[in-house]
């Protein structure tokens, strides 16, 4: 599936709005079957979300953004604000999927906007519909200025190491932390990469080593249990992650499995990096604030329907970790290189191109 | 399955020396289904070894030797020499199975060397069951010793974390690191435990959870991504490990995943112990020495049968890795707590109690 008519990227697409539906890529399915799903209703794409259909956080914002605009063209409103109440209804339902991640909301508000902002039904409804392709095609722009930002950071023929899937299927395509090391190939330089599986819900195993072969860059894998073996043998020359919620203290909420990573990068002296956009980032939360989804059980206790544990055992499963600032050699976003200290930096950058969430 | 007429212990009984054959839990049913298998001859030993029906350095050890007894016993020979060619031989497929854990090599030559000493055929097949019956009686009360010694270590309501299966199912019964957490209850202290899943293989969803809710122990379950933030919110006071090798100089190797679990016990201030019988020590090695098991890719890119990995990606699957003495706060043996400086608490109790392996 290619996105548009400028050949700006032509990976994979996680998420396209296309003939009044959004189409997305069952990550579910992987890496077993490329699926594509069209949905129509809003709480179809909720529950998408849900289920972990579509996940990484600038996905989600976009999705989240598209369930609105689904909502929004299906409303049979006669008037403006009889349309806005459903789409705050729709946007409760959307926002509630998944605590953690800040681009949901942050896409969310972005329609919301526009739709307070439109004077009838039937503008809302147009501009709403722009906005969410504007969105798509802006997020793989940005992935893109991410990308070239950060590859300057890398050497050629080095080692890397990423957890989870901060690639296209994270975004809309093209990827923010996998979108770096695309960006390096892409610079002429070599480039491997170790993804972790990333427990329990596979995204190393089933999604960044998928994508990562289908883009033909050179990727390994290796359980979660590996990641100390191989620092401590030298293979690992960087590594870099994507995110779901920055503070303005620099703190990082991301797959958990991230900050013990961030841990052992310091304690062997390599250079650990963030590659997320601004819309990743949040100035209203303290780190005690923000909520860590806990997640079913069932991700670990079962696999591929069979039991993998004992019935009746307590089991710890959050969705996220924190990484605090300090483990952090720096943040690539679409706008520069945040560097030490990453307070300062990110007040900075903020200062020039204004904050996303309320502030 | 109740070990022996002095009750020295009612757990689960790993592996028995029964009528001339080894009986042993094949733990690659745990925890659906607890079955018991019954070998009468040492090839189908070495096979249950390779395939983890039994795993565990010391039950391993124990297996081995029990292997070496059933050659013994089946064996034709008329003569002392070439039954002992025939042992050789077992010896060596029996040795071959799993590089890593010393404690193989160690009941393999305890064996051999009991028939090079004994002087008639059937001598050597009555002394050799007997030695690898005192073996396994040797092994609980070993476990027991060093769960005395070690559960001093620990205070009432303590939780602690350890990985892998270091329980009864990795010994005859009682095990080394679970062993002392059974010694820790049975003083009267109360203790939570927190597994980690141990992957690829599981030991600590299929066999640790399995194990200490069979002997109603608390014990809970995390992903081995989700190390880090247990212990940085504080929930940790202790990690206890097992062994499968300790050198001279106190380097450990273990499971893979003990190594990056001890540097983030070191980073959180976190006490970290191992414990493991003397029979686990290699005086001879050196760590550039040891090889460490490469094992099948497939552990990591299936899963129960499906595929969870894209066909063709390369996975660095070691089955072990090597914590360096700094990282460890003291080493748990039936014959006394060894502290730091590990390579003169190591010299001291050789010294004291004599080498195992060659020297």
């Amino acid at each position: 599936m290619k996105l548009n008519k400028n050949h700006i990227y032509d990976g994979l697409v996680t998420l396209t709005w296309k003939d009044d539906a959004v189409v997305l890529i069952d990550q579910t399915k992987l890496p077993n079957k490329l699926v594509y799903r069209t949905f129509r209703d809003y709480n179809d794409v909720a529950r998408a979300i849900k289920k972990l259909m579509v996940r990484g956080a600038p996905a989600i914002g976009v999705a989240g953004a598209m369930g609105l605009a689904l909502a929004c063209i299906r409303s049979r409103a006669n008037s403006k604000s009889d349309l806005v109440i459903e789409l705050q209804h729709a946007y409760d339902v959307l926002r509630l999927t998944r605590p953690t991640a800040i681009n949901l909301l942050w896409a969310l508000e972005r329609i919301m906007k526009i739709s307070r902002r439109g004077k009838t039904v039937m503008e809302i409804k147009q501009k709403v519909v722009q906005e969410v392709q504007k969105m798509a095609e802006e997020d793989i722009e940005i992935n893109r200025r991410m990308g070239k930002i950060g590859s300057g950071l890398f050497r050629d023929g080095e080692t890397v190491m990423t957890h989870c899937n901060a690639g296209s299927l994270a975004t809309v395509g093209y990827g923010t932390a996998l979108g770096v090391i695309r960006a390096v190939k892409e610079s002429g330089k070599s480039i491997k990469v170790i993804a972790t599986e990333t427990r329990p819900v596979l995204q190393g195993s089933r999604l960044t080593a998928f994508e990562l072969q289908h883009d033909g860059i050179d990727v390994s894998l290796v359980p979660d249990t590996g990641v100390g073996i191989l620092m401590a043998r030298g293979v690992i020359k960087r590594i870099i992650v994507g995110a779901d919620r920055i503070l303005r203290t620099g703190h990082v909420f991301n797959k958990i499995g991230t900050y013990q990573i961030a841990t052992l990068a310091r304690a062997h002296n390599i250079p650990f990096y963030v590659a997320a956009p601004l819309s990743t980032f949040d100035f209203k939360s303290n780190v005690e604030d923000v909520v860590i989804e806990e997640r079913d059980s069932k991700e670990v206790s079962t696999m591929a329907g069979k039991r993998i544990v004992p019935r009746g055992i307590h089991i710890f499963n959050p969705a996220f970790d924190i990484t605090p600032p300090n483990l952090i050699t720096a943040i690539i976003t679409e706008k520069g290189l945040l560097k030490q200290p990453l307070y300062k930096a990110i007040r900075n950058i903020f200062r020039v191109y204004g904050t996303q969430h309320g502030d």
